[in-house]
């Protein structure tokens, strides 16, 4: 693999976020890649709270994963802090050369570094392909994940 | 059902919260009533973040449900912001009652004043009951949710 850096995303990485966003089965049908209004309007509000990290993978200058991690605090668990995990795309180019591997491990360190007890993330029942990749990187499909769309 | 507040929780109602958050067959083995001190100090944590919303429900001066509602921005789906639910309980001597359907669809509400686009919440699989709940309550049981323990 050629050298990888995973970084905290910026404005100009918006439109190759929503790009990788859009280029999935599921996202395809819920993203605009034609109008980067909202991504624009939401980025500021990523940006103005510091449990928000939306990063990027980047290699010879062009982001190829993304993935936002979200740090939350709470009182179970003995005041446990959890981390969560959203919005993991590889780019199409970059599938199968291991990235995956290498994003979510960052995720599961540096939640370690925000002093998490727990990782956690749902993935649709559907992708069955990512259910395996999460159980080989040790997490445990313990959970059901329920969504009301408002 | 007599009136019932819900309203945000104080340092006060941390020792309530804890016994129902270990008054559980799950909780029972992960926290530890005798010894709040890891409580408070994430006590303090959630008050810092103006995303997070530790409720609790009051029915004739005394906690007998609770609920956090985390507020997440995003890029995905349009820019949505979600919310998520965690760690909902029921004191024991009010299960039955309807304040699950009441604490839930408070919830729900506070996502939309929150310009939420989407709520969710992940339940263990082996909370059957809850499952049920939370379809008669309109979500779809969509995602596998998966955790990893640090």
């Amino acid at each position: 693999m050629n050298e990888l850096e995973i970084r905290t995303a910026t404005p100009a990485d918006i439109p190759s976020i929503v790009a990788m966003l859009a280029d999935d089965p599921l996202g395809a049908q819920r993203e605009s890649p034609d109008d980067l209004t909202p991504y624009h309007a939401a980025f500021r509000r990523l940006a103005d709270d510091p449990n928000q990290h939306l990063v990027v993978a980047v290699r010879e200058g062009r982001a190829v994963g993304t993935l936002q991690l979200t740090v939350i605090p709470g009182l179970s668990r003995r005041g446990s802090t959890r981390a969560v995990i959203e919005s993991v795309r590889i780019h199409a180019d970059a599938r199968g050369s291991g990235l995956g591997t290498h994003l979510i491990t960052w995720a599961v360190e540096e939640s370690r570094r925000q002093n998490c007890q727990l990782v956690q993330l749902t993935s649709d029942a559907t992708r069955t392909e990512a259910h395996r990749f999460y159980e080989q990187l040790g997490f445990t499909a313990s959970h059901l994940g329920f969504k009301l769309s408002l």
